[in-house]
């Protein structure tokens, strides 16, 4: 049987450069077999110099060994008293770590969730979580997705599969965006920065929230030559301070495009957000956005909690925005296009699509559930544009957030017409839960799982994707089937001209 | 870079006429600032007089602060050894308060419940709480509103939102009312005259319960000039008493209409309050009500258990009430409008429609779910109507109640085309949290809701609620769909003429 | 002011005869008053003697007092002196009671459950409450009635209401009676007789078990001069026995008709009843069941674990009953009408209708979710037979049990076309709860319920009960719509003639 | 009253030769009615030579006794002083086995679950019971066999109960097969060939997975002669590889047919698996599968946590296969007949059955829930079938997996069209539960409830199941209806002529 070797003399070929195992009492070199191992090199090494009988056996059919490996990879055995006792497994609790676990531990989103919500702040966790009411809308919006089932193709080639898409034209890495979420820097001091260096590395677009931490300057200052931004615009009361952001804002050439928010023209409730605040000492009391229409109130809005983050946010938002007064001002502040997001109904999609050129695209949006509880989720905006006016998805770029969990999520709504899914919380989440590192990593899953979940369709381009890949039955059912107002819209523009 | 403070200088500037923070180790006089934070003067002046740079950072990007400040603001430095040492957040159990939150911390219906229930004696928990059976009833009053989606609509001018409305061509503050719920002193010694001091502040309409704890004279003494009444009758198999009733209720000014209750001929199995009673030491006995039907039954209703406040004040009430006879009888004795309480099918409502103009509005109620287990939820109902015999809403004013608890359910049942919807439980619950205080926080929080989900509709006045504004698609999929009885009803009345 | 009592001379005035209370400091002689209570008189008398105001102060409007009792009711005032001082309610855990409660504290089904899970054996438990596999038709069985919606209808006399009926022309005193549940003896040593002797007060009908623990002459002893019984036969393999059996049968007045089971051919897989015989040290081992078609088993059926109760009853049970040999072979033993049990099909009821005058009824069943786990509940077949064959309604009596758990549940049965409507664990978890007395109790509670249900809805006797007065849109929807097998069983039955 | 015997000597007549009990105080011979007792005999001998009143009291009529034994049977009275005291019963915990109970005792799948997965490895429990994401479809595969109902039909003679069945003309002793699950030996070291073992017994069918622990020639090695399995192929990017494995599997004679997985060209997403993996201390590191195809990927799928057993396992798998390319390769290289495997929507059955001869049936499989969260469960696959293309059932057998946890399950799969049902994690954790006997015992309980099934709804043969015996209207409102792919296909193939 050849030469007999001791344990500790095999425990020194334990590198790629020379890499000796023992299986069943014999000693291999498999150090040219690394390369070829079906299982992956990274595997063997981990057992390079010992005994790897227990882990090899039960996944390995005899005569595996023989068929792979050289003659001369056999040489000798080792001496069995030479070998290590097996040593009882430590217990399970002093193997608990102490700290945030490594990124790639993490294995979707609400590992990532969980991880930042314990590293953040009350307040931040309050600020980020919170939606309104009874967060039905919040849930919904994830659960309605759930509620879809794919229909897997077989027998298609899926060896390649590409994420790459456009938006307005410009070239991206994936379909998923950031949707502008705000404060970040509540999370991490990365903050909105830290955001757009985890989008570079993937070519995934970002709106920069109006109410960001940092100024929209700091914020695309690393960015590549290609990467796209686009910036979210509140309108203030007082006009002129959006006109001068405007001005500063068109000054910066990463931003593509200007996102108006329709969704929210007065705050939710979000109590998490405003019992979040209750806590701290140090907690924030008025509530100056109710200021803002409380004039014209008889009862007045104002007494609710403490008021959130949310509601401090809001203060100075001017709720009086309409399709005839505001778009023409917005025309003679920036030429940049405009995106109105937050169209929860296809009544709305249409009549933006009459705005066009100015309008080039809308995020259907229910503001993350953080505005009206029990609004529909954007699934349900983009089956009801299919039904009643699938015109405005040849006129309008349309995108969709809210919800997204999954990679599936991703590909549901790319199938229902979506060019491209914003992702809010779950990029706050990845910043709280790991600074730029966690938003790379948010982002790294979210396309991992979207690729799978293609390659499994059998789909080999995000523009391959349709409605014939999904089963929507379900959602059909809880969809609006009332009278549409789109006979009165057409009416209406129709006499305007 | 100027004077350098101690903190003990600056700690004397935390006034309104005298206001100076610490940011990044800089002393600023933000007095003049303070009513132009756009997150109010208070968020500032909690933090007057310390270092606010934690709290202020990450919600702010930089130049912000030099934007928006004049240069004299600007005082000096900060001596950094004399700012105090960062103290440890108190362990969470430190700060928990005794007694009862403040009123202003309760922010919803359930965090209202949560406080009463501690509040009140076991007796009166379980007359409130409870309702017949399983409770079935009771918790899809709610459930069925949850299951409703609203459709917000975008760019439309939302600063002004008016709750305004009226009943019975009497001005309402808002187009919530408190049902007749029994037993207010119960739960509070402010009894239902503390109902109508809250309700005084809003304009609201209470309708005064038959087994109200205080007289209607009592109720109504305060009450404001133009404040609106209806009273509650149970016919009692003693006409007389129920003619004395009416006698001095037609007395009463504030007293505009008269709501007879059908929904309840003889009373639901409400457990929970029959075991309430059955734990206190003097736990009332006999069901007098069974006595009422007992004489004509062959097994007698009458041994369940101890007989709860409900079955108590139940007693001597007739079940044998018609359209025929008892319309008739009380045109005799009151010639206050009518409003037809407990109608729970399109069939009724129709009847009901019959009987103008004595019959001026009816109640779509189930009773909050204290009668028949298992009945439907006004929301049915109003559906139903609106299917079988719409023009009932041209002839009657139709209101609604039960399972109200959100301003998101109150805008979903004027929708559907209630012109008013009743509270009864908040109210109570609300009296027994914090008294007349409680149902003020009760009203003003509803009224809130409200108003916060109509402007994010785009809706500036309850008027112009309609049924394009939801999305019934679930509900519809519940509802009855059998034989009308409309035919038979049309044979039967033009058979009477 | 009177005259001044001692608190001790008021206590002496505790009767009927002779009944005073004190309230608000004044000594009150309402002994007169007792009968006119409209609370009744008992919950006086529980306070007579003693200071009432605590009790009656929070439920009395002021004014009443005076309004009610003469003044000569007024005896004086009470020296303050005198009261007892306000004892402290003892802990709860000192008036925990010993013992099964008092039956009429029991107030529903899942009440007397509860106790009689206590009572009873293991093994009896896991006997009564066992169903075959994951007991999704047992629980459906209930749930389904839960989904079901009333119509109550308003402004109807319901001062009477009756549950007289009649099952084959035989006069009953309610339209439910006890199925055919085995074993009585188990639970309580009164047995089968005991549910004979409770029936009697109610004028329910009972169906004996084939498996009862008494004979059929001991169960009908005691019998009512017009009280109905049913007796069930599991046909035997040694029809002899049967027939024995049969000629026994005959022989007693009271029983009425047979009911032969056709949903337990085979018996079901009841693992808590298997596992529950698992237990006891004495428990029973073989399977004979099994053994009857064990022979012609190429795989026997037969080491599913110790064999539960069920599975020992079923022993010699024949499995190879048919239309065409059963019943005629059944005609020349007995010439008492049949009751087919066990329908589950609109089919099997159709032809059970073609096979009048010998079968008289059917018991639409599923055996208490104790044969197959996901057949359909007997709603489902009620609903199915109003669909495609409703003829049969007219042709046979058709009972539906399983289950019914309320008077609701009662009601929505009778409502879809049942005469009468079974009960088979709320008997046996009344007879464990108290033997008789607990029997009782069951029929009473859903003797109220069900009337009370009657009352609300406005019907006054079991006939008016009508698919009008109930919304089955859900269960419509979840019924089977596949093609019927009617139109080959016509053919079938046409060419045999 | 004859005889008195002590107690003592009536125990040692214990014995099926000479079996006595004690009853009512009497002795009783009872040995040559052990063969006719209804209840068996072992019930009876448990009890021989004891006082057996207690447990034959409550369950025999009176007259029982007298009626069944013969006169001579009695044999006098016991000396009651000479019986023993019955024993309190020992504490539960004191009766609290040791070890994993005897495979009898294991009434259902989830019992069996539960004891393997006490018993494995958490490695080994990991890899099994690990599906893709949130594990949607695992549990959905099992819940839509849940909500179709069965539809039993009566007065059919069930004496007679037939599994057989056959598989591409092989007879089979049962519908049920065990689906080609890897790594048995992670479970047990019986593995694969235990399984075969266990088949044999019952005539089932074995699909050895191409990741099989063992190698094909041992897992077939003890095989019956008429014993069917099949081989599935993971095709190799390395062609070669998969050529000298097919011509390995030409060569067994028991191996009849080849099946192509198609459901998971790249490895679904299974947490579960990745972190059972990141436990231990030698977690495998590496994923190869995502080596295969990340070199055509821009950013790479590569970084997910440790790599489970499945992703391991993957490696080296083809992605590129196609309709065109491998069924040309395929047959050049064996003449067995090919079944595909995975197919999950109704085009892509219908494309197969344009592939006959060499393709002979398909399997309508999701991988167990393991490839894609949300695909659809083959429920859905085998109604869009009979729905779109039902003339596939004609042209091709039709087999479905996953989900399997009942004999209910199997008879509906059966209804619907599926000629096999596959079972793999059940198959698995029998293995992992008790090795061969442990499989067994997954089969035979699976075997007697089908069997029971079908005797319930009156079916003596598997092929006379049919879609009238289930009601599945809850499944078809979730089932897919938007547009078919199926003219594109006609067109395609019909071009290509």
């Amino acid at each position: 049987m050849g030469k007999v070797f001791d344990a500790a003399e095999v425990a020194k070929h334990n590198t790629p450069e020379s890499c000796w195992v023992i299986l069943y009492g014999k000693v291999y070199d498999v150090t040219d077999f690394l390369s070829e191992h079906p299982g992956g090199a990274r595997i063997i090494l981990k057992l390079a110099g010992k005994d790897a009988t227990e882990e090899y056996d039960p996944i390995h059919p005899p005569g595996i060994l023989e068929e792979n490996l050289k003659s001369e990879a056999f040489l000798g055995t080792v001496n069995a008293d030479t070998l290590p006792k097996v040593q009882a497994e430590p217990p399970s609790d002093a193997v608990e770590q102490e700290g945030p676990p490594p990124m790639e531990d993490l294995l979707n989103m609400d590992d990532i969730e969980q991880v930042a919500t314990k590293n953040v702040s009350k307040k931040a966790w309050a600020y980020y979580y919170s939606a309104s009411d009874d967060k039905i809308t919040k849930h919904f919006n994830t659960e309605v997705y759930r509620s879809i089932l794919l229909r897997p193709r077989v027998f298609v080639d899926c060896t390649k599969c590409d994420l790459d898409t456009t938006a307005l034209g410009h070239k991206l890495g994936m379909p998923i965006y950031v949707s502008p979420a705000a404060m970040a820097r509540l999370g991490h001091p990365a903050g909105e920065a830290g955001i757009a260096e985890a989008c570079r590395s993937f070519g995934a677009m970002q709106i920069i929230s109006n109410n960001a931490s940092m100024t929209p300057e700091q914020i695309v200052q690393d960015a590549a030559p290609d990467q796209v931004f686009g910036w979210q615009l509140y309108v203030q009361v007082d006009r002129k301070k959006s006109e001068v952001m405007l001005e500063r804002i068109n000054k910066l050439k990463a931003i593509k495009f200007i996102v108006l928010t329709l969704d929210a023209p007065v705050p939710g409730k979000r109590e998490d957000d405003e019992r979040g605040n209750a806590v701290g000492a140090s907690a924030p009391v008025a509530s100056a956005a109710q200021a803002a229409y409380k004039a014209s109130d008889s009862a007045s809005n104002a007494n609710n909690g403490g008021g959130g983050v949310g509601r401090q946010l809001f203060a100075g938002t001017d709720p009086s925005l309409t399709w005839r007064e505001t778009l023409p001002w917005l025309a003679k502040h920036t030429d940049r296009p405009i995106i109105l997001k937050g169209l929860q109904s296809h009544e709305d999609a249409y009549i933006a699509s009459l705005h066009t050129p100015q309008v080039k695209g809308i995020i259907l949006s229910n503001h993350g559930g953080r505005a009206l509880d029990t609004a529909p989720p954007a699934v349900h905006t983009l089956l009801e544009i299919r039904k009643y006016c699938p015109e405005v998805f040849d006129k309008l770029e349309v995108w969709a957030d809210g919800g997204i969990r999954r990679g599936t999520d991703v590909v549901k709504a790319l199938c229902l017409g979506a060019r491209g899914v914003g992702i809010g919380r779950p990029a706050l989440w990845g910043l709280g839960a790991g600074g730029v590192e966690g938003v790379k990593r948010t982002l790294q899953i979210l396309s991992d799982e979207t690729k799978t979940c293609m390659r499994l369709l059998g789909v080999e381009r995000v523009e391959d994707l349709g409605p014939h890949h999904i089963n929507t039955r379900l959602v059909e059912q809880q969809l609006y089937d009332g009278p549409s107002g789109l006979d009165k819209i057409r009416g209406t523009f129709r006499a305007r001209l």
